[in-house]
């Protein structure tokens, strides 16, 4: 007998902007600011635009067809034989347009029309892992982008540099061009330096002293000699989306014994969990030896009068359309495999000396890593 | 008789970053790159913050109790009795600790927090409209920071016409500092000039001739002489998040007659908008005398070979801390009132003759508007 079992069609169904949907973006290579809605079904991309996004839809996504949002406003309008059409009415005429048995959403799929569908008898199904796994594992060309990323961030670590080594000390103060240092103007500087690299760097950390004890904390004010300034850079690059992540911990001036120790200890740490990275390792047992090697060297974490302090954060987190993806590298039970791009970025925080946190990026292969970033380890700036 | 009635205890409940999701931002006033679970009832403010947010949030967040992550992960898990816990255990702790009756959740919530809480049975109702209609009124501070988007937005204009201004015209190309002036180096040349004002212009438009036709096209390649040349420029400002948003038509060398009635006609359409805007006028009337006066102009907005031109775009839009808000001035039903915050930019579009849209910002007022932008209208660049 023939196998006369219907094969069930589901359609793969976004909602959202592409600046901030990384779904959205991955799936149609189109930036487009307002939300527009997406199908995917089988090797089909189906998008629905406004006439305002219809023409550069055309020339600029990867959709297979484009339909126009008024047309399908109209079509829907007759088919249903009212006026006034919603955007779950469209989606319904799409459903039966297209015999589509069941969409499939993403977790963060807007909960009111979900609700429209229920009303509607649609079928779906609310993913709750990732909805692209595929996002998870870099292509060779998005590898390449990730590596972008980070030359842009080198970028801004070069002016970071440059305006601290440039800088004088007078008093405990540091003075460029005459005038007081600010971490404000550091800023500045890195987030000019990669704009004319090619990428946007927002909220860059500058943080000197107790105020980089909360790790992400911009830092503000003017910075100081012989204080641990965490230096944070992850500019998202303009022409594809793709972000770059580095860390390094700078000090103007002298080291006491005190933060030389921090900061080998963290380097240390660094070293310790790039040693263990190769696919099949679970990002957990990662975590725990760098947890295990502070503790060891007498860098307790807990939390004192109500505030963390120690190592406080994960060790990693993967990147690329967004800046954080998963998976992580942290206490969650996760495994890492091979085209994986995550960063390894231990850090110690504690009041009074300051923090340090040093960050690269990393490709994971089967037998270990290769290093997307790269910027010297130099720290302490005469 | 003492009415014993109880009173229903709703607690507006959202769960997002609040570097994308501007409800977020604007109910906590804390920029935090990774999601959080925030809960307003009446007064009181309640968010969640994971240990790495924990320090950061109690000084810089307008939150009125912070619960920490770990502390509400344990809590729960020994109310449930089982190790692990997922999120919306910890939201059914909270609505269970804190005796409320009933989640408010917005309309873009994760559909998979839904399909948890009535896995749950958790009361919940998801808001149709804005989440915060408050937001669209804007406060005189909010006012302000808006102006300093636009005047962000006017250094960058400032920009485009200096490199405009001092280019030379060999042939059709234009030169600037002896290298062709393309679109990419006036744009990064105003998006640093943006960022020195302490603004992130991203996705900057700076589009000639027929590319602008597509309205978001961000443009592309050499500039050419006596072309219409539309530059949009947004910025969002660093430290607290309003955009501003300004469009001006520039022409270097000299303008066709038609170039100049388009210009010509687009100014005027702008002040006619301009002309109407006050509290409790519907946008759709504004935006229907545009359409009409366009038409007897003799520029007619249709679909040539499938691509929308002529005026294919609304009138305008509000903005605050998303760039694109309600209410919209277009085809949409929907009254003005006082303190609310549009952009009135028409345009228009034809392939062989260019584009022209010019937008200001203006604030609406009971008898008229209060301009919130400023720089010159001068187009045509000798």
């Amino acid at each position: 007998m023939a196998n006369t079992k219907k094969r069930i069609k589901i359609a793969d169904c976004l909602y959202a902007d592409s600046e901030r949907n990384s779904d959205q973006l991955y799936l149609t290579d189109f930036w487009a600011p307002d939300p527009f809605l997406s199908l995917k079904i089988g090797r089909r991309k189906i998008g629905v635009l406004s006439d305002l996004e219809y023409g550069r839809a055309q020339s600029e996504s990867s959709f297979t067809e484009i339909l126009s949002l008024t047309a399908v406003r109209r079509s829907t309008s007759e088919w249903l034989g009212k006026k006034r059409v919603c955007l779950a009415d469209q989606i319904a005429w799409l459903v039966h347009v297209y015999a589509i048995d069941r969409l499939r959403l993403p977790g963060d799929f807007p909960a009111r029309l979900v609700e429209d569908f229920r009303q509607r008898g649609l079928a779906y199904k609310i993913e709750r892992g990732p909805f692209f796994p595929s996002r998870q594992i870099k292509s060779a060309a998005e590898v390449e982008k990730i590596r972008e990323g980070n030359r842009c961030s080198a970028i801004g670590h070069r002016e970071a540099r440059r305006l601290l080594e440039s800088s004088a000390i007078k008093g405990k103060k540091l003075y460029f061009e005459n005038r007081p240092l600010t971490s404000e103007r550091v800023r500045q500087a890195i987030e000019v330096a990669c704009l004319k690299a090619g990428g946007i760097s927002a909220m860059t950390i500058v943080a000197g002293g107790d105020q980089a004890c909360d790790p992400h904390s911009r830092g503000t004010g003017p910075l100081r000699a012989n204080q641990l300034i965490v230096v944070d850079i992850f500019p998202r690059m303009s022409a594809h989306g793709y972000f770059g992540d580095m860390t390094r911990t700078y000090l103007k001036g002298r080291a006491s014994d005190a933060q030389r120790r921090l900061v080998d200890t963290v380097r240390s740490a660094q070293n310790l969990g790039l040693s263990q990275i190769r696919a099949r390792i679970n990002g957990r047992t990662i975590h725990r030896s760098i947890t295990k090697f502070f503790t060891a060297e007498g860098y307790e974490t807990s939390t004192v009068n109500g505030v963390p302090q120690g190592f406080m954060h994960g060790t990693g987190h993967s990147l690329g359309l967004d800046i954080h993806e998963l998976p992580r590298i942290s206490t969650v039970n996760s495994r890492l495999r091979a085209g994986h791009v995550v960063t390894v970025e231990p850090g110690l925080y504690y009041h009074g000396l300051g923090g340090c946190r040093i960050e690269d990026v990393v490709l994971v292969t089967k037998t270990g890593y290769r290093m997307l970033s790269e910027a010297p380890y130099e720290w302490e700036l005469p």
